[in-house]
């Protein structure tokens, strides 16, 4: 059974929940606030010399860490990600799009927003973080225009990657009012069998 | 053949060309600079909405982003992508590594004191960059002490990937003399078949 090292309230640890959820995999989630210390210590730094989360064991001494190595991981062979070459390094290039080019302005934003102990210290970095998501935003509004999902007309590993901080973007300030292809992205996404939400 | 849109002193870019050089692939190179505003424009942005450079043209009007997306595209079924399914994992991890938890440091602070116009006015941006670079370089020297490649052994695109920028990290102001693991390993890289330098 697959051990995930995760905390429920990071997208990124939601995305590999989303996942296990989505594929009924049987796993045992550890729960972990990375603001107790807990990934400092040298016992998880042996399992993820990195300190982060999310970390997926797959058999006793086995991790795997960043959260969309795993998702690609569990979703082989599985319908959420697609088998033809191409398509599969599409599903790559939204996945590194959403850890460059999203994540460290939207889920940024949302963390000092929301978990940093004084959010009013943090507002010029927080302000920093909104050009930045925005341009996210609108490009992924620009590829929903022209489909469904956003590889193949399918749900895939690259929608629930994308899933995890932007339905909850508003928690980072973010506006979606005008996205309209976004929002209506999130609905079908929410209407997945097994989904889960963050909230 | 496969066309590079692509920038010869970004490691992201680099990256290509050293996997399309090491698999012997025929491919034209269209150099682009990006302070030129070239990457802005609209028949730019019709090829890849978010803007960036390296982009692969695959076939006529079939685009490709993200450099480790692209490397992963061009390696599949070749000696530099294992099949085994948790060793490609184990690539993606560390290309995810690279992403988010050294190019952000490592090449940002290269860019800054290299290329800025005026690299004094950005002091206080690029010293906030070398803890960071510093935290990945030690990860890597940790997991070098393991073996002589990043996964499974051998010569795999997640060497390719990790190279690109510490091979030119001197130039964003890092020292790698303590880093005896790195240091080997950039010579392995070098001594690959088809290698190509940065500089």
């Amino acid at each position: 059974m697959f051990k995930v090292y995760g905390m429920s309230t990071s997208g990124n640890c939601h995305k590999v929940r989303m996942v296990l959820e989505a594929l009924k995999l049987p796993y045992a989630w550890n729960e972990i606030d990375t603001r107790s210390g807990t990934t400092r210590t040298p016992e998880f730094l042996a399992k993820n010399p990195n300190g982060k989360l999310p970390l997926l064991e797959i058999d006793s001494g086995v991790y795997l860490a960043e959260s969309n190595a795993i998702i690609f991981y569990l979703a082989e062979g599985t319908p959420l990600l697609p088998n033809a070459r191409l398509e599969r390094a599409q599903v790559l290039q939204w996945l590194f799009f959403e850890q460059y080019s999203h994540e460290p302005y939207i889920a940024v934003a949302r963390f000092l927003r929301r978990f940093h102990p004084d959010p009013g210290s943090q507002r010029a970095l927080t302000d920093s973080k909104m050009d930045g998501g925005y341009r996210a935003l609108a490009v992924m509004e620009q590829q929903l225009e022209r489909g469904p999902f956003f590889v193949g007309e399918r749900y895939t590993i690259a929608d629930i990657a994308l899933y995890a901080y932007t339905h909850v973007a508003d928690e980072g300030g973010f506006d979606l009012n005008r996205f309209l292809c976004v929002r209506s992205w999130l609905a079908r996404v929410e209407a997945q069998p097994g989904h889960v939400s963050m909230r």
